[in-house]
Protein backbone atom coordinates (compact mmCIF):
# COMPACT_ATOMS: atom_id res chain seq x y z
CA UNK A 1 0.00 0.00 0.00
CA UNK A 2 1.91 2.73 -1.19
CA UNK A 3 1.09 5.44 1.77
CA UNK A 4 2.92 2.62 3.98
CA UNK A 5 5.41 2.44 1.62
CA UNK A 6 6.39 6.28 1.30
CA UNK A 7 6.21 5.91 5.37
CA UNK A 8 8.82 3.08 5.68
CA UNK A 9 10.95 5.17 2.77
CA UNK A 10 10.54 8.32 4.81
CA UNK A 11 11.67 5.72 8.00
CA UNK A 12 15.17 4.33 5.92
CA UNK A 13 16.06 7.35 4.58
CA UNK A 14 15.48 9.36 7.88
CA UNK A 15 14.22 12.34 5.85
CA UNK A 16 10.77 13.89 5.48
CA UNK A 17 11.56 15.83 2.52
CA UNK A 18 10.65 15.89 -0.75
CA UNK A 19 12.29 18.01 -3.36
CA UNK A 20 9.37 20.46 -5.55
CA UNK A 21 10.58 20.13 -9.21
CA UNK A 22 8.67 23.35 -9.53
CA UNK A 23 11.64 24.03 -12.32
CA UNK A 24 11.05 27.14 -13.81
CA UNK A 25 13.41 28.19 -16.54
CA UNK A 26 15.17 31.19 -14.73
CA UNK A 27 16.49 28.62 -11.55
CA UNK A 28 18.99 26.97 -14.28
CA UNK A 29 22.38 28.07 -14.65
CA UNK A 30 22.81 31.14 -17.69
CA UNK A 31 24.76 28.46 -19.84
CA UNK A 32 21.65 26.45 -19.57
CA UNK A 33 18.75 28.28 -20.08
CA UNK A 34 18.86 27.78 -24.24
CA UNK A 35 17.73 31.51 -24.43
CA UNK A 36 17.57 32.19 -28.13
CA UNK A 37 16.22 28.76 -28.64
CA UNK A 38 13.37 27.54 -29.32
CA UNK A 39 10.08 26.11 -26.34
CA UNK A 40 11.38 22.40 -27.34
CA UNK A 41 15.18 23.55 -26.35
CA UNK A 42 14.07 24.90 -22.97
CA UNK A 43 12.04 22.63 -21.88
CA UNK A 44 15.24 19.88 -22.59
CA UNK A 45 17.36 22.01 -20.70
CA UNK A 46 14.72 21.46 -17.91
CA UNK A 47 14.78 18.18 -18.14
CA UNK A 48 18.17 18.09 -18.54
CA UNK A 49 18.61 20.12 -15.09
CA UNK A 50 15.63 17.95 -13.38
CA UNK A 51 17.62 14.93 -14.19
CA UNK A 52 20.54 15.70 -12.89
CA UNK A 53 18.84 17.21 -9.52
CA UNK A 54 17.36 14.01 -9.18
CA UNK A 55 20.57 11.75 -9.20
CA UNK A 56 22.06 13.84 -7.09
CA UNK A 57 19.16 13.46 -4.80
CA UNK A 58 17.92 10.10 -4.80
CA UNK A 59 19.62 8.12 -2.23
CA UNK A 60 18.81 10.51 0.47
CA UNK A 61 14.95 11.28 -0.27
CA UNK A 62 12.02 9.55 -0.37
CA UNK A 63 10.19 12.13 -3.31
CA UNK A 64 9.54 14.69 -5.06
CA UNK A 65 6.97 16.55 -6.26
CA UNK A 66 6.49 17.84 -9.76
CA UNK A 67 4.67 21.33 -9.97
CA UNK A 68 2.98 20.90 -13.59
CA UNK A 69 2.23 24.81 -13.64
CA UNK A 70 6.05 25.53 -14.47
CA UNK A 71 5.69 22.91 -17.68
CA UNK A 72 2.44 23.79 -18.90
CA UNK A 73 3.88 27.12 -19.16
CA UNK A 74 6.17 25.54 -21.88
CA UNK A 75 3.29 24.49 -24.02
CA UNK A 76 2.86 20.70 -25.33
CA UNK A 77 6.88 20.25 -25.14
CA UNK A 78 6.75 21.42 -21.59
CA UNK A 79 4.37 18.73 -21.09
CA UNK A 80 6.12 15.99 -22.31
CA UNK A 81 9.03 17.12 -20.09
CA UNK A 82 6.72 16.59 -17.08
CA UNK A 83 6.27 13.40 -17.96
CA UNK A 84 9.60 12.34 -18.75
CA UNK A 85 10.58 14.07 -15.62
CA UNK A 86 7.77 11.90 -13.52
CA UNK A 87 8.94 8.87 -15.22
CA UNK A 88 12.82 9.34 -14.83
CA UNK A 89 11.72 9.92 -10.82
CA UNK A 90 9.91 6.65 -10.71
CA UNK A 91 13.21 4.90 -12.13
CA UNK A 92 15.45 6.04 -9.44
CA UNK A 93 12.88 4.65 -6.40
CA UNK A 94 11.44 7.86 -5.64
CA UNK A 95 7.58 8.78 -5.20
CA UNK A 96 6.35 10.71 -7.35
CA UNK A 97 3.92 13.44 -6.19
CA UNK A 98 1.95 15.36 -9.02
CA UNK A 99 1.27 18.51 -8.17
CA UNK A 100 -1.70 19.77 -10.52
CA UNK A 101 -4.46 20.69 -7.70
CA UNK A 102 -6.79 19.42 -10.25
CA UNK A 103 -10.79 19.54 -9.30
CA UNK A 104 -13.96 19.34 -11.52
CA UNK A 105 -17.47 17.77 -11.58
CA UNK A 106 -17.67 14.18 -11.80
CA UNK A 107 -17.31 12.98 -15.14
CA UNK A 108 -14.59 15.64 -16.25
CA UNK A 109 -12.46 14.43 -12.45
CA UNK A 110 -12.70 11.33 -14.10
CA UNK A 111 -10.57 12.51 -16.83
CA UNK A 112 -7.79 14.32 -14.76
CA UNK A 113 -8.16 11.09 -12.89
CA UNK A 114 -7.37 9.26 -15.57
CA UNK A 115 -4.32 11.34 -16.76
CA UNK A 116 -2.54 10.92 -13.93
CA UNK A 117 -3.41 7.94 -12.00
CA UNK A 118 -5.07 5.71 -14.82
CA UNK A 119 -3.77 2.55 -16.19
CA UNK A 120 -2.50 4.58 -19.25
CA UNK A 121 -1.80 7.66 -17.58
CA UNK A 122 0.14 10.14 -20.26
CA UNK A 123 1.36 11.44 -16.66
CA UNK A 124 1.43 8.95 -14.46
CA UNK A 125 2.67 9.34 -10.44
CA UNK A 126 2.28 7.53 -7.49
CA UNK A 127 -0.05 10.68 -5.77
CA UNK A 128 -1.75 13.86 -6.97
CA UNK A 129 -3.17 17.12 -5.55
CA UNK A 130 -6.57 18.09 -5.88
CA UNK A 131 -8.90 20.70 -4.59
CA UNK A 132 -11.86 19.82 -3.05
CA UNK A 133 -14.25 22.69 -3.51
CA UNK A 134 -16.91 20.82 -5.48
CA UNK A 135 -17.27 18.17 -2.64
CA UNK A 136 -17.56 14.67 -2.65
CA UNK A 137 -18.23 14.26 -6.40
CA UNK A 138 -15.25 15.65 -7.42
CA UNK A 139 -13.27 13.75 -5.55
CA UNK A 140 -14.65 10.59 -5.49
CA UNK A 141 -13.29 9.60 -9.37
CA UNK A 142 -10.00 10.16 -7.58
CA UNK A 143 -10.32 8.10 -4.81
CA UNK A 144 -11.72 5.07 -6.84
CA UNK A 145 -8.66 5.28 -9.15
CA UNK A 146 -6.29 5.42 -6.22
CA UNK A 147 -7.39 2.80 -4.57
CA UNK A 148 -7.59 0.39 -7.79
CA UNK A 149 -3.95 1.13 -8.84
CA UNK A 150 -2.48 1.64 -5.60
CA UNK A 151 -1.89 5.52 -5.69
CA UNK A 152 -2.63 8.46 -2.88
CA UNK A 153 -4.00 11.65 -3.00
CA UNK A 154 -3.33 15.29 -1.17
CA UNK A 155 -6.77 17.51 -0.94
CA UNK A 156 -5.69 21.33 -0.26
CA UNK A 157 -6.96 21.65 3.32
CA UNK A 158 -4.55 24.53 4.75
CA UNK A 159 -2.17 25.97 1.67
CA UNK A 160 1.03 27.70 2.86
CA UNK A 161 -0.13 30.89 1.14
CA UNK A 162 -0.15 34.64 2.97
CA UNK A 163 -4.02 34.77 2.09
CA UNK A 164 -4.97 31.41 2.65
CA UNK A 165 -7.24 32.41 5.01
CA UNK A 166 -9.71 34.33 3.95
CA UNK A 167 -11.71 31.52 2.92
CA UNK A 168 -10.28 28.48 4.78
CA UNK A 169 -10.22 30.20 8.53
CA UNK A 170 -14.13 31.63 8.28
CA UNK A 171 -15.66 29.80 11.36
CA UNK A 172 -18.54 28.50 9.67
CA UNK A 173 -22.28 28.43 11.95
CA UNK A 174 -21.40 24.55 13.39
CA UNK A 175 -18.52 26.09 15.36
CA UNK A 176 -15.86 24.33 12.66
CA UNK A 177 -13.25 26.91 10.48
CA UNK A 178 -13.74 26.25 6.69
CA UNK A 179 -10.26 24.22 6.50
CA UNK A 180 -10.93 21.97 9.39
CA UNK A 181 -14.16 20.82 7.63
CA UNK A 182 -12.75 20.10 4.21
CA UNK A 183 -9.95 18.18 6.82
CA UNK A 184 -13.37 16.35 8.06
CA UNK A 185 -13.80 15.49 4.37
CA UNK A 186 -10.58 14.45 3.51
CA UNK A 187 -10.55 12.49 6.60
CA UNK A 188 -13.57 11.02 5.08
CA UNK A 189 -12.85 10.25 1.92
CA UNK A 190 -10.09 8.41 2.65
CA UNK A 191 -12.30 6.41 4.91
CA UNK A 192 -11.30 2.59 4.58
CA UNK A 193 -8.42 2.72 2.43
CA UNK A 194 -5.70 2.47 5.52
CA UNK A 195 -2.48 1.25 5.45
CA UNK A 196 -1.26 -0.73 7.96
CA UNK A 197 -0.06 2.42 9.77
CA UNK A 198 -3.23 4.07 10.41
CA UNK A 199 -2.64 6.60 7.65
CA UNK A 200 -5.34 6.20 4.37
CA UNK A 201 -4.86 6.94 0.48
CA UNK A 202 -6.31 10.69 0.80
CA UNK A 203 -3.61 12.92 2.34
CA UNK A 204 -4.24 16.45 2.93
CA UNK A 205 -1.76 19.89 1.68
CA UNK A 206 -1.34 21.95 5.19
CA UNK A 207 1.06 24.43 5.33
CA UNK A 208 4.02 24.93 7.45
CA UNK A 209 3.94 28.28 8.00
CA UNK A 210 0.38 28.34 9.82
CA UNK A 211 1.53 26.48 12.44
CA UNK A 212 -1.86 26.77 14.79
CA UNK A 213 -4.29 25.21 12.17
CA UNK A 214 -1.51 23.10 11.56
CA UNK A 215 -1.60 21.39 15.49
CA UNK A 216 -5.80 21.43 15.20
CA UNK A 217 -4.94 19.70 12.06
CA UNK A 218 -2.62 17.00 12.95
CA UNK A 219 -4.83 16.09 16.13
CA UNK A 220 -8.32 15.87 14.42
CA UNK A 221 -7.45 13.62 11.67
CA UNK A 222 -5.83 10.56 12.99
CA UNK A 223 -5.71 8.75 9.03
CA UNK A 224 -4.79 11.60 6.98
CA UNK A 225 -1.21 11.69 6.05
CA UNK A 226 0.29 16.04 5.67
CA UNK A 227 2.21 17.16 2.34
CA UNK A 228 3.69 20.15 3.87
CA UNK A 229 4.40 23.23 2.15
CA UNK A 230 6.17 26.22 3.16
CA UNK A 231 9.79 25.45 4.57
CA UNK A 232 12.53 27.82 3.11
CA UNK A 233 11.43 30.50 0.27
CA UNK A 234 7.89 30.86 2.13
CA UNK A 235 8.94 31.48 5.49
CA UNK A 236 8.70 28.47 7.69
CA UNK A 237 11.41 26.61 10.00
CA UNK A 238 11.57 23.42 11.07
CA UNK A 239 10.35 24.77 14.45
CA UNK A 240 7.31 25.89 13.08
CA UNK A 241 6.26 22.81 10.87
CA UNK A 242 6.75 20.35 14.02
CA UNK A 243 2.92 20.59 14.96
CA UNK A 244 2.26 18.65 11.38
CA UNK A 245 3.72 16.22 13.02
CA UNK A 246 2.87 13.13 15.65
CA UNK A 247 5.28 12.47 18.25
CA UNK A 248 7.78 9.81 16.67
CA UNK A 249 8.56 12.43 13.73
CA UNK A 250 6.04 10.49 11.57
CA UNK A 251 3.04 12.11 10.02
CA UNK A 252 3.93 13.81 7.17
CA UNK A 253 6.46 14.97 4.45
CA UNK A 254 7.84 18.15 3.94
CA UNK A 255 8.27 19.68 0.76
CA UNK A 256 11.07 22.47 -0.45
CA UNK A 257 11.49 23.51 -4.19
CA UNK A 258 13.48 27.11 -4.68
CA UNK A 259 15.20 26.18 -1.58
CA UNK A 260 17.08 23.18 -3.16
CA UNK A 261 16.78 23.72 -6.82
CA UNK A 262 18.57 27.29 -6.42
CA UNK A 263 20.83 26.13 -3.22
CA UNK A 264 23.86 26.92 -6.12
CA UNK A 265 23.16 30.41 -5.99
CA UNK A 266 23.99 30.53 -2.22
CA UNK A 267 26.07 27.63 -1.82
CA UNK A 268 28.42 27.73 -4.85
CA UNK A 269 29.29 24.56 -6.31
CA UNK A 270 27.12 22.73 -9.20
CA UNK A 271 23.64 22.74 -8.55
CA UNK A 272 23.44 18.84 -8.39
CA UNK A 273 25.90 19.29 -5.37
CA UNK A 274 24.61 22.11 -3.97
CA UNK A 275 20.97 20.94 -4.32
CA UNK A 276 22.63 17.09 -2.46
CA UNK A 277 24.27 19.32 0.04
CA UNK A 278 20.17 21.16 0.71
CA UNK A 279 19.38 18.03 1.34
CA UNK A 280 21.19 16.74 3.81
CA UNK A 281 21.05 20.12 5.76
CA UNK A 282 17.38 20.01 5.66
CA UNK A 283 17.20 16.68 6.53
CA UNK A 284 19.79 17.73 9.60
CA UNK A 285 17.48 20.97 10.46
CA UNK A 286 14.19 18.25 10.85
CA UNK A 287 15.56 15.79 13.21
CA UNK A 288 16.47 18.41 15.22
CA UNK A 289 13.00 18.79 16.34
CA UNK A 290 11.37 15.65 15.02
CA UNK A 291 13.88 13.00 16.65
CA UNK A 292 14.45 10.13 15.31
CA UNK A 293 11.56 9.03 12.77
CA UNK A 294 10.26 6.04 13.20
CA UNK A 295 7.82 4.31 11.12
CA UNK A 296 4.74 4.08 12.64
CA UNK B 1 -13.23 45.18 -23.42
CA UNK B 2 -13.69 41.37 -23.88
CA UNK B 3 -16.46 41.06 -21.24
CA UNK B 4 -18.08 43.96 -23.26
CA UNK B 5 -17.21 42.39 -26.77
CA UNK B 6 -18.62 39.44 -25.18
CA UNK B 7 -22.27 40.66 -24.40
CA UNK B 8 -22.45 42.32 -27.74
CA UNK B 9 -21.77 39.24 -29.52
CA UNK B 10 -24.24 37.03 -27.76
CA UNK B 11 -26.70 40.31 -28.55
CA UNK B 12 -25.33 39.83 -32.17
CA UNK B 13 -26.46 36.11 -32.07
CA UNK B 14 -29.41 36.47 -29.67
CA UNK B 15 -27.93 33.23 -28.31
CA UNK B 16 -26.20 33.23 -24.44
CA UNK B 17 -24.91 29.45 -25.56
CA UNK B 18 -21.21 28.28 -25.17
CA UNK B 19 -20.71 25.17 -26.85
CA UNK B 20 -18.88 22.93 -24.62
CA UNK B 21 -15.64 21.16 -26.43
CA UNK B 22 -15.38 18.33 -23.82
CA UNK B 23 -14.26 16.26 -26.57
CA UNK B 24 -14.37 12.69 -25.15
CA UNK B 25 -12.91 10.09 -27.55
CA UNK B 26 -15.99 8.31 -27.08
CA UNK B 27 -18.27 10.92 -28.29
CA UNK B 28 -16.50 10.54 -32.07
CA UNK B 29 -18.40 8.73 -34.23
CA UNK B 30 -17.04 4.82 -34.86
CA UNK B 31 -15.04 5.57 -38.00
CA UNK B 32 -13.28 8.80 -36.56
CA UNK B 33 -11.86 7.02 -33.29
CA UNK B 34 -8.90 5.63 -34.95
CA UNK B 35 -9.42 2.84 -32.37
CA UNK B 36 -5.95 0.93 -32.44
CA UNK B 37 -3.84 3.81 -33.46
CA UNK B 38 -2.01 5.52 -30.96
CA UNK B 39 -2.44 8.23 -29.06
CA UNK B 40 -1.18 11.09 -31.51
CA UNK B 41 -3.85 9.70 -34.23
CA UNK B 42 -6.48 9.52 -31.67
CA UNK B 43 -5.64 13.12 -30.51
CA UNK B 44 -5.91 14.15 -34.20
CA UNK B 45 -9.15 12.75 -34.70
CA UNK B 46 -10.48 14.75 -31.82
CA UNK B 47 -9.28 17.85 -33.79
CA UNK B 48 -11.11 17.22 -36.71
CA UNK B 49 -14.19 16.17 -35.21
CA UNK B 50 -13.43 20.16 -33.23
CA UNK B 51 -12.74 21.79 -36.40
CA UNK B 52 -16.11 20.56 -37.89
CA UNK B 53 -18.26 21.51 -35.37
CA UNK B 54 -16.84 25.08 -34.86
CA UNK B 55 -17.34 25.13 -38.58
CA UNK B 56 -20.99 24.15 -38.25
CA UNK B 57 -21.35 26.33 -35.27
CA UNK B 58 -19.09 29.57 -35.42
CA UNK B 59 -22.18 31.63 -37.00
CA UNK B 60 -24.68 30.85 -34.48
CA UNK B 61 -23.05 30.88 -30.94
CA UNK B 62 -20.60 33.57 -29.59
CA UNK B 63 -18.52 30.78 -27.48
CA UNK B 64 -16.55 27.60 -27.08
CA UNK B 65 -15.54 26.24 -23.60
CA UNK B 66 -12.33 23.95 -24.54
CA UNK B 67 -12.40 21.48 -21.05
CA UNK B 68 -8.67 21.02 -20.85
CA UNK B 69 -9.13 17.72 -18.87
CA UNK B 70 -10.53 15.77 -21.78
CA UNK B 71 -7.08 16.41 -23.21
CA UNK B 72 -4.70 16.36 -20.88
CA UNK B 73 -5.62 12.74 -20.85
CA UNK B 74 -4.32 12.11 -24.56
CA UNK B 75 -0.91 13.07 -23.20
CA UNK B 76 1.00 16.11 -24.87
CA UNK B 77 -0.49 15.06 -28.39
CA UNK B 78 -3.62 15.94 -26.22
CA UNK B 79 -2.52 19.18 -25.15
CA UNK B 80 -1.39 20.12 -28.74
CA UNK B 81 -4.90 19.90 -30.21
CA UNK B 82 -5.76 21.43 -26.96
CA UNK B 83 -4.03 24.33 -28.06
CA UNK B 84 -4.89 24.22 -31.91
CA UNK B 85 -8.69 23.98 -30.97
CA UNK B 86 -8.60 27.12 -29.59
CA UNK B 87 -6.96 28.88 -31.98
CA UNK B 88 -8.78 27.48 -34.32
CA UNK B 89 -12.19 28.59 -32.97
CA UNK B 90 -10.51 32.24 -32.23
CA UNK B 91 -9.59 32.38 -36.03
CA UNK B 92 -13.13 31.71 -36.51
CA UNK B 93 -14.58 34.58 -34.44
CA UNK B 94 -15.54 32.36 -31.58
CA UNK B 95 -14.51 33.53 -27.73
CA UNK B 96 -12.46 30.80 -26.52
CA UNK B 97 -13.32 29.90 -22.35
CA UNK B 98 -10.58 27.47 -21.57
CA UNK B 99 -12.07 25.57 -18.63
CA UNK B 100 -8.79 24.52 -16.52
CA UNK B 101 -9.83 25.41 -12.88
CA UNK B 102 -6.22 26.08 -12.19
CA UNK B 103 -5.14 27.73 -8.67
CA UNK B 104 -2.07 27.43 -7.00
CA UNK B 105 -0.13 30.12 -4.56
CA UNK B 106 0.95 33.49 -6.16
CA UNK B 107 4.16 32.35 -7.78
CA UNK B 108 2.64 29.34 -9.30
CA UNK B 109 -0.37 31.11 -10.49
CA UNK B 110 1.38 32.81 -12.44
CA UNK B 111 2.98 30.36 -13.99
CA UNK B 112 -1.14 29.17 -14.80
CA UNK B 113 -1.90 32.63 -16.08
CA UNK B 114 1.46 32.84 -18.15
CA UNK B 115 0.05 29.58 -19.82
CA UNK B 116 -3.42 30.55 -20.28
CA UNK B 117 -3.67 34.31 -20.50
CA UNK B 118 -0.09 35.72 -21.27
CA UNK B 119 1.63 37.27 -24.13
CA UNK B 120 3.18 34.24 -25.40
CA UNK B 121 1.35 31.71 -23.66
CA UNK B 122 0.83 27.77 -25.27
CA UNK B 123 -2.66 28.13 -24.42
CA UNK B 124 -4.02 31.48 -25.72
CA UNK B 125 -7.00 31.39 -24.18
CA UNK B 126 -9.63 34.55 -23.81
CA UNK B 127 -10.78 33.56 -20.65
CA UNK B 128 -10.02 31.45 -17.88
CA UNK B 129 -11.97 29.22 -15.36
CA UNK B 130 -10.50 29.57 -11.58
CA UNK B 131 -10.69 27.90 -8.34
CA UNK B 132 -10.26 30.63 -5.56
CA UNK B 133 -10.16 28.34 -2.16
CA UNK B 134 -6.82 29.75 -1.74
CA UNK B 135 -7.72 33.27 -1.77
CA UNK B 136 -6.54 36.38 -2.73
CA UNK B 137 -2.70 36.28 -3.46
CA UNK B 138 -3.72 32.78 -5.56
CA UNK B 139 -6.02 34.64 -8.09
CA UNK B 140 -4.30 38.35 -8.59
CA UNK B 141 -1.85 36.72 -11.21
CA UNK B 142 -4.89 35.68 -13.12
CA UNK B 143 -6.99 39.34 -12.88
CA UNK B 144 -3.38 41.26 -13.47
CA UNK B 145 -2.62 39.20 -16.38
CA UNK B 146 -5.95 39.73 -17.62
CA UNK B 147 -5.92 43.53 -17.00
CA UNK B 148 -2.72 43.85 -19.27
CA UNK B 149 -3.84 41.33 -22.11
CA UNK B 150 -7.61 42.59 -22.04
CA UNK B 151 -8.79 38.68 -20.80
CA UNK B 152 -11.34 37.39 -18.28
CA UNK B 153 -11.50 34.89 -15.56
CA UNK B 154 -14.70 32.90 -14.26
CA UNK B 155 -14.34 32.06 -10.40
CA UNK B 156 -15.84 28.54 -9.65
CA UNK B 157 -18.59 29.74 -6.96
CA UNK B 158 -21.83 27.74 -7.12
CA UNK B 159 -20.86 24.84 -8.55
CA UNK B 160 -23.32 22.37 -11.03
CA UNK B 161 -22.68 18.75 -9.69
CA UNK B 162 -24.75 17.56 -6.73
CA UNK B 163 -22.50 17.64 -4.17
CA UNK B 164 -21.36 21.18 -4.89
CA UNK B 165 -23.30 21.79 -1.58
CA UNK B 166 -21.20 20.42 0.91
CA UNK B 167 -18.94 22.72 1.12
CA UNK B 168 -20.30 25.69 -0.96
CA UNK B 169 -23.24 25.91 0.59
CA UNK B 170 -22.31 25.68 4.80
CA UNK B 171 -23.50 28.85 6.67
CA UNK B 172 -20.56 30.95 7.78
CA UNK B 173 -21.02 32.24 11.39
CA UNK B 174 -21.50 35.27 9.72
CA UNK B 175 -24.71 34.96 8.05
CA UNK B 176 -23.32 34.06 4.32
CA UNK B 177 -22.64 31.08 3.46
CA UNK B 178 -19.50 29.83 1.69
CA UNK B 179 -20.69 30.33 -2.31
CA UNK B 180 -21.67 33.70 -1.21
CA UNK B 181 -18.43 34.67 -0.02
CA UNK B 182 -16.79 33.28 -2.80
CA UNK B 183 -18.91 35.23 -4.91
CA UNK B 184 -18.32 38.30 -3.05
CA UNK B 185 -14.80 37.72 -3.05
CA UNK B 186 -14.71 37.49 -6.79
CA UNK B 187 -17.27 40.99 -7.22
CA UNK B 188 -13.96 42.02 -5.09
CA UNK B 189 -11.48 40.76 -7.54
CA UNK B 190 -12.88 42.43 -10.43
CA UNK B 191 -13.61 45.79 -8.83
CA UNK B 192 -12.25 48.30 -11.15
CA UNK B 193 -12.16 46.18 -14.23
CA UNK B 194 -15.84 46.84 -14.96
CA UNK B 195 -16.68 47.66 -18.97
CA UNK B 196 -19.52 50.02 -20.30
CA UNK B 197 -22.60 47.10 -19.48
CA UNK B 198 -20.83 47.12 -15.85
CA UNK B 199 -19.27 43.80 -15.69
CA UNK B 200 -15.75 43.25 -14.12
CA UNK B 201 -13.14 41.09 -15.95
CA UNK B 202 -13.86 38.52 -12.90
CA UNK B 203 -16.93 36.40 -13.77
CA UNK B 204 -18.34 33.45 -11.78
CA UNK B 205 -19.58 29.84 -12.31
CA UNK B 206 -22.78 29.37 -11.43
CA UNK B 207 -24.64 26.23 -12.05
CA UNK B 208 -27.72 25.86 -13.33
CA UNK B 209 -28.83 22.56 -11.52
CA UNK B 210 -29.09 25.06 -8.24
CA UNK B 211 -31.51 27.99 -9.46
CA UNK B 212 -32.37 29.08 -6.10
CA UNK B 213 -28.77 29.70 -5.01
CA UNK B 214 -28.51 31.11 -8.67
CA UNK B 215 -31.24 33.90 -7.82
CA UNK B 216 -29.32 34.64 -4.84
CA UNK B 217 -26.22 35.55 -6.76
CA UNK B 218 -27.53 37.29 -9.49
CA UNK B 219 -29.16 39.92 -7.28
CA UNK B 220 -26.00 39.91 -4.88
CA UNK B 221 -23.17 40.00 -7.63
CA UNK B 222 -24.61 43.29 -9.79
CA UNK B 223 -20.89 43.49 -11.75
CA UNK B 224 -20.50 39.66 -12.28
CA UNK B 225 -20.99 37.82 -15.33
CA UNK B 226 -22.00 34.10 -15.12
CA UNK B 227 -20.24 31.08 -16.80
CA UNK B 228 -23.45 28.60 -16.26
CA UNK B 229 -22.58 25.05 -16.63
CA UNK B 230 -25.32 22.27 -15.95
CA UNK B 231 -28.16 22.55 -19.29
CA UNK B 232 -28.88 19.70 -20.47
CA UNK B 233 -27.36 16.10 -19.84
CA UNK B 234 -26.81 17.27 -16.33
CA UNK B 235 -29.97 18.16 -15.60
CA UNK B 236 -30.88 21.41 -15.88
CA UNK B 237 -33.97 23.38 -18.52
CA UNK B 238 -34.29 26.73 -19.52
CA UNK B 239 -36.60 27.26 -17.43
CA UNK B 240 -34.04 26.71 -14.55
CA UNK B 241 -31.61 28.62 -15.37
CA UNK B 242 -33.67 32.07 -15.84
CA UNK B 243 -32.29 32.98 -12.70
CA UNK B 244 -28.99 33.46 -13.41
CA UNK B 245 -30.11 36.53 -15.54
CA UNK B 246 -31.20 40.14 -15.20
CA UNK B 247 -34.35 41.29 -17.23
CA UNK B 248 -33.41 41.58 -20.75
CA UNK B 249 -31.74 38.11 -20.82
CA UNK B 250 -27.83 39.43 -20.20
CA UNK B 251 -25.77 38.48 -17.08
CA UNK B 252 -24.07 35.18 -18.38
CA UNK B 253 -23.50 32.50 -20.86
CA UNK B 254 -24.95 29.22 -20.57
CA UNK B 255 -22.66 25.97 -21.87
CA UNK B 256 -23.71 22.78 -23.45
CA UNK B 257 -21.49 20.42 -24.09
CA UNK B 258 -22.62 16.68 -24.81
CA UNK B 259 -25.62 18.20 -25.78
CA UNK B 260 -24.34 19.62 -28.97
CA UNK B 261 -21.43 16.98 -29.42
CA UNK B 262 -23.50 14.29 -29.20
CA UNK B 263 -26.82 15.22 -30.73
CA UNK B 264 -25.99 13.46 -33.99
CA UNK B 265 -26.46 10.52 -32.00
CA UNK B 266 -30.29 10.99 -30.86
CA UNK B 267 -30.90 12.71 -34.19
CA UNK B 268 -28.79 11.30 -37.25
CA UNK B 269 -27.26 13.34 -39.69
CA UNK B 270 -24.15 14.03 -40.22
CA UNK B 271 -22.44 15.28 -36.05
CA UNK B 272 -21.61 18.55 -37.42
CA UNK B 273 -25.11 19.33 -38.95
CA UNK B 274 -26.65 17.67 -35.77
CA UNK B 275 -24.31 20.13 -33.45
CA UNK B 276 -25.85 22.83 -35.46
CA UNK B 277 -29.56 21.92 -35.05
CA UNK B 278 -29.15 21.87 -31.31
CA UNK B 279 -27.45 25.02 -30.84
CA UNK B 280 -30.55 26.48 -33.01
CA UNK B 281 -32.87 24.49 -30.70
CA UNK B 282 -31.20 25.11 -27.57
CA UNK B 283 -31.12 28.89 -29.19
CA UNK B 284 -35.09 28.86 -28.95
CA UNK B 285 -35.42 27.02 -25.72
CA UNK B 286 -33.30 29.48 -24.10
CA UNK B 287 -34.68 32.62 -26.09
CA UNK B 288 -38.13 30.92 -24.76
CA UNK B 289 -37.63 32.58 -20.88
CA UNK B 290 -34.84 34.94 -21.25
CA UNK B 291 -36.57 36.72 -24.45
CA UNK B 292 -35.11 39.04 -26.18
CA UNK B 293 -31.42 39.64 -25.46
CA UNK B 294 -30.15 43.38 -25.16
CA UNK B 295 -26.76 43.98 -24.58
CA UNK B 296 -26.80 46.08 -21.49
Amino acid sequence: MIVDALIEKIAETQNPTCVGLDTSLSYLPADMRAEGKDGRAAAEAVYEFNRNIVDAVCDIVPAVKVQIAYYEELGPAGLEVFRKTCSYAKGKGLFVIADAKRNDIGATAFRYSASFLGENAPFESDFLTVNGYLGTDGILPFVEESVKRDRGLFVLVKTSNPSSGELQDLRLADGRTVYECMGDMAEQWGKGTEGKYGYSRVGAVVGATHPEQAKILRGRLPHTFFLIPGYGAQGANAEMLKNCFRAGGMGGIVNNSRGILCAYQKRGGTYAEAAREACIDMRRDLLSVLGEICAK
